[in-house]
């Protein structure tokens, strides 16, 4: 009994004096953005515009033009100012798939699941063709289907097909406390180490290298060969399987062959055959569409101007990616984030929410290709990580927030090694305790936008979200459609963001920052 | 110490007592099939033919003919004897898929991943045409829609379609320690339960009986109309979906629509647009092939004759369904049975096994339209279920094992009521306790081939079975397919028949048999 008591003593006199020393949180906006964001959310709405309604959003495609002419509007709509599209520097080409259909045909009839690789031509005109397997390490092991390959389809042996493994762990997942309690209890990396993505050892770069630039050299052979079809292996398993990029989007971009990815399964079957000595047959008709008009890419801005005198040259910004990649809706990736930061926007909007400091919104375009619309948007407004030179704006941005991790909601925030802003995101997550977002750490995120202003040495944070089937079955899928959007998620990560930009915008100052990185000269 | 003395002395005299009453195990043989089995296995290779070169085996097509021809000379090659196709009795029309393609076109450009419903026809050409979303719970509903349906692609409204949930589960589970004590600790059911299949309430059956005559009344109207497609839900996710028959496989059925089913992803998509009055336009071209030639269903026999004088003429049978559904390549449901089944003969051809009794083994036809192939084989040979007139080969049959439930090795036997065969199949488990096969439950299973058997008093019995992902992603679904194989479970599967076989060939008497059933006058 003495002892509880004693405990107790010692827990309210911590408390007490965390009070004092903590970051103030306005408990009435805090409600007010509660019952807006949770009981009376859009996000679902908004989701279905942008991928139901648009449709894959590859960068410069039809589909990213339509979903940005919505977004435009919505932003008008709902009462943004300074709506505009916003040119951040070239891109290249749009492309789209006009039809996809493959199927085997011998030894029996079974259609592919599968879809073209990302700015590849198609067949022109339906093809059908035996399929050929072809056995090549280099480029010159090829010699022996020198005037072989003329319009035919064929698959390229590689060792490293393996058969499917099964996997006996959920699909689905979220964060537990223990997970959360480890990411919580990171250390902050040794300096100058913290921002350095983890590499491969050498050997292992050496030899994905000399694979890549085999397999490069084996594609333009075929293609000098005029070959009809390359199917190569998707990732994946059940029918779900990862797309990826198959050509270069340049406008000078040099010609490809068509190129096909199809799931594991169909793969699978084709390869066990031909090695198994059957003859097997393919039928294809694939069309493609490229678009040349404009190859600028375009981020969507929209702003809540800021009000007070002092202030409102301040500048808040929340954004996520808004382009995705061909073979879903984008769903998860990322018209989830893109959905939580306009909701967010739509929340600050209808409880009438005069910030002093503007909040800007920023959907970004090509952050799949190297997210080329954040990092040429921070270039022309903030500063240029080749040398550091800084834009009167840079002194003029508090925090940069972002969102690209799927779904699953908001459980805490990454300080991307800033460690000045722990207490103050502490205190703007104690009111969601209850939602499940409690957790900082000091650690980093990487793969996403908010990396284009943490390379200028502006504060720019990615919060950390519940994994769900990110990375199983959506990231890159056929099947990040709107099914796999969890609406409950969606409007907690909204009001959990509409709350943060609140309090960034009231704060006496603003987010406090890291040290300046050195300049880094462009990897080109 | 004084204890632990005590346990051990009457555990050692209770095992000693047990091992006085057990049925013998010959365990020189076990270790011949064990060696042969697990170490020799041409598992996969048997596999591969059924499923990765036959393919897709719905009863009476080209493929399930493909597969039984591919059966009837491997059955030579191991050396059965009296191997042939032999007629169960009449099935019906012989169906394939000789062309798949279906996408969204408006508003934008999505291919749909489906396969026409069974034995429908298909679309006689190209179409394409807006989809219209019909909203009639009756037949009556339908008269607004009179004269404007012809060539159009239709979607039936239905509360009954939900959106998608995530599962929290993995797709892929084995049965627990905790799970296999739970079915061992199953009590007998009483007296007239045992075989009894749960039934809905009478409510629940009368409003499902309701909903399937009103959607019955609707697809023949619809069919009046002249209509181009019927879009149905196909349950799944991830791509993966679960088909089902569309029509009636007699040679006299009534003409009905073009019906595709539609992964539920692609199908709440377009549910979705149309709901928010998006106008949606879907191209398709489904060519399907109908087979009227030998409207007989066959199932493929073979044996391994026995070699006692007097105990020859009785018989062991073990068997599997050969014949699958028709969108994956039947796997799990049931090539992977089969697969075990022949595997386990030519396991006891390899050991050069000269048996008591025949062996005889049965790959069964129409199981999935309502246990035909097996039925008809009883009826013939041993027993007609309605009259319960015996045949003399009735009294001839020790036993038939059936294997049905994907490629899950085998935990045990399901005793299917019948008591007295407890500490015999006990007995022959001991051995394969290392392989995790030691389960005995007096419980039943049912959905196969086994129940022919039981119907007319003769033990049948089917194997307790892990799980895995049969029940999620690979039961009568697009997935199922050789991918879905675990080589190690298949070869544990086979060692484990070969030895039940073996020992029931061998043992003194035939295995006991519950009491006759009554008899039970057909449900047509």
């Amino acid at each position: 009994m003495f002892k509880k008591f004693t405990t107790t003593t010692t827990l309210a006199f911590v408390a007490c004096f965390a009070a004092l020393a903590q970051e103030p949180v306005n408990n009435a906006a805090v409600q007010k953005i509660r019952t807006e964001g949770l009981e009376k959310s859009k996000a679902m709405e908004i989701a279905y515009k942008i991928t139901d309604v648009a449709g894959p959003r590859l960068s410069n495609s039809p589909g990213l033009k339509r979903a940005q002419d919505w977004a435009v509007k919505y932003f008008n709509e709902i009462g943004l100012k300074n709506v505009h599209l916003e040119a951040w520097g070239d891109f290249g080409k749009g492309w789209q798939v006009d039809k996809y259909y493959a199927a085997t045909t011998k030894p029996f009839y079974r259609p592919i699941i599968g879809y073209p690789k990302a700015w590849t031509p198609g067949t022109n005109g339906p093809i059908k063709s035996e399929v050929i397997l072809i056995k090549a390490d280099t480029v010159t092991d090829l010699n022996k289907y020198k005037g072989k390959l003329a319009g035919k389809i064929v698959m390229i042996e590689s060792v490293a097909i393996q058969p499917l493994k099964n996997s006996y762990t959920p699909d689905v997942v979220r964060y537990t406390d223990e997970k959360l309690a480890e990411m919580a209890a990171q250390q902050p990396a040794a300096e100058g180490q913290g921002n350095r993505p983890q590499r491969s050892g050498n050997n292992q770069m050496a030899m994905m290298m000399r694979m890549r630039q085999n397999r490069a050299a084996i594609n333009e052979a075929l293609l000098q060969e005029n070959v009809g079809l390359i199917l190569t292996y998707a990732r994946g398993s059940y029918g779900t399987f990862f797309t990826s990029n198959g050509a270069s989007y340049a406008l000078d971009a040099k010609p490809v062959s068509p190129e096909l990815e199809i799931s594991a399964e169909d793969y699978l079957h084709v390869l066990r055959l031909l090695r198994g000595g059957e003859k097997v047959e393919i039928e294809a008709d694939i069309k493609t569409s490229f678009y040349n008009d404009d190859p600028k890419g375009y981020n969507v801005v929209g702003e809540i101007p800021g009000t007070d005198p002092k202030l409102k040259s301040e500048i808040v910004m929340i954004g996520g990616h808004f382009d995705s990649w061909h073979a879903g809706t984008g769903a998860t990736d990322n018209a989830a984030g893109s959905t939580v930061m306009i909701e967010a926007m739509r929340i600050l909007k209808a409880i009438d929410f005069k910030p002093k400091r503007t909040i800007r919104i920023a959907l970004w375009s090509s952050e799949e290709q190297g997210l080329f619309g954040s990092r040429g948007y921070v270039k022309q407004h903030f500063a240029d990580p080749a040398t550091m030179a800084v834009k009167p704006e840079h002194e003029k941005l508090s925090a940069y927030y972002n969102l690209d991790n799927g779904t699953g909601t908001i459980r805490g925030v990454y300080l991307q090694g800033n460690a000045a802003v722990k207490d103050i995101f502490q205190s703007w997550l104690n009111p969601f305790e209850d939602l499940g977002a409690k957790t900082i750490t000091i650690g980093n995120t990487g793969g996403t936008d908010h990396l284009a202003f943490d390379a200028v040495g502006l504060p720019g944070f990615q919060f950390i979200q519940d994994p769900m089937d990110y990375n199983t079955r959506t990231h890159h899928s056929n099947q990040d459609t709107y099914d796999r959007l969890v609406e409950d998620d969606l409007k907690k990560s909204a009001t959990i963001v509409a709350s943060f930009v609140y309090h960034t915008s009231e704060r006496a100052q603003k987010i406090p920052r890291k040290e300046m990185p050195k300049p880094a000269p462009a990897r080109q």
